[in-house]
């Protein structure tokens, strides 16, 4: 999976503002993403806006390939998909991130995918989308669609290493503490019961209702044996001192 | 469901860079939501900065809340959630970005629910964490994890624009009655923290780790009013009975 992951070619178009390229770099690189393409890149670019806003990418930004048209970075590609913020006249297949995230990682099983992003103003132009495969829009408000280019890079890398961190088994470093079993629930229960008795506290109309919600609320938490130890310990000290009725 | 929308505030605690604020304030503009608090905001907020950054999105910056600590920033809330990208040493509850979409789309019918997003180098502090009802984790490449601050913002807004515009109905999960607030629950954990010191019951070692554990045990169940109540009356008749110290 991280083989296909090496696959996904992030392909900027005639981006305007070379701090978005580092700000891309960085998005791509937290998602396990490295190969970076740029049609044109602007003025300014290698230079210290990228870099800085890059924040330790840099080195996406170093092997970064630049091309003068669109047609070298996509040429050995079997899947190129363009990011559109709108409509098109044409009707094109327009995928969700999602569908976008798994069709990029099914195909660059079989060799390299290109995701598409347009310029800050105006997008991919006509020609270019002409060169898709597919569409991708990311969802936004109507009253306001203007997404950053690089959260757009963000929010579609995201969608694919979510698939791809799915599948890895998780390293699970949190010390894990054992549940409580229902039997020691059910002690912790009788033992709230008794002390709550010896305070003088109950739901004078409705006793029994009290124990009823105090167990949906301990049985949804799903109690571990510290949490478990904690309350029934606090329970002890109040029984030792308080008289019994 | 546009009205939970303006439910859903983005809490960013101490921020350093305010272009960082401004892109944020984009990043939510274009999933739709709007309500924007800032605790501890930067030397340079508001300015040129931001405004730049947020490219349109200014009423959001305009409208920001600004707080000296983040208390007044979360008190009236149902739901308080913590982005972080640490494994802690208490294990708390880890929502994915979807379910933190979920569970706020859900929590946000009732009253506010708030994001908290840390500082850019050192995230949100424990004793922040403390106050959050769960945490979220935003999945990253174990060697690269550096997620800019208004990239993360893009994710969860993103994770939750996506479940309203694709107009799923939302399970309603929630409880009839109304969760308790975060003010009322810091009322409970200091009346527990005074009820257990009045009965002697602290752990001899770690007296605060007890109140910490007993912090994500309650904030983890999201209690509603009336179990509050009963824990808090029960707390009350324990007081009753006992002499203090």
């Amino acid at each position: 999976m991280t083989q296909n992951l090496n696959n996904i070619r992030i392909v900027l178009v005639g981006t305007t503002h070379p701090g978005n390229i580092g700000a891309a770099a960085r998005a791509m690189k937290c998602m396990g993403l490295s190969s970076l393409y740029l049609v044109q890149p602007p003025f300014g670019f290698p230079g210290a806006d990228a870099t800085a806003r890059a924040a330790g990418a840099d080195d996406l930004l170093a092997a970064a390939v630049s091309c003068e048209t669109l047609e070298p970075a996509i040429r050995d590609c079997s899947l190129v998909v363009g990011t559109t913020a709108r409509e098109r006249s044409i009707p094109w297949p327009v995928l969700t991130p999602e569908q976008c995230a798994k069709q990029s990682l099914q195909a660059a099983a079989d060799g390299p995918v290109a995701l598409l992003f347009g310029r800050e103003r105006s997008g991919l132009t006509n020609e270019e989308i002409d060169c898709c495969n597919a569409v991708v829009n990311i969802p936004t408000d109507p009253a306001f669609s203007s997404l950053n280019l690089a959260a757009a890079v963000q929010v579609l890398s995201y969608e694919i290493y979510k698939i791809v961190s799915a599948q890895q088994p998780v390293a699970d470093e949190t010390p894990k503490i054992p549940l409580a079993t229902n039997e020691e629930l059910e002690y912790l229960y009788e033992h709230l019961q008794r002390t709550m008795t010896r305070v003088g506290f109950y739901d004078p109309v409705k006793p029994r209702r009290v124990i009823r919600r105090l167990r949906r609320l301990f049985g949804r938490a799903q109690l571990d044996q510290n949490e478990l130890n904690i309350l029934r310990g606090f329970l002890a000290a109040v029984d030792e001192k308080t008289p019994p009725e």
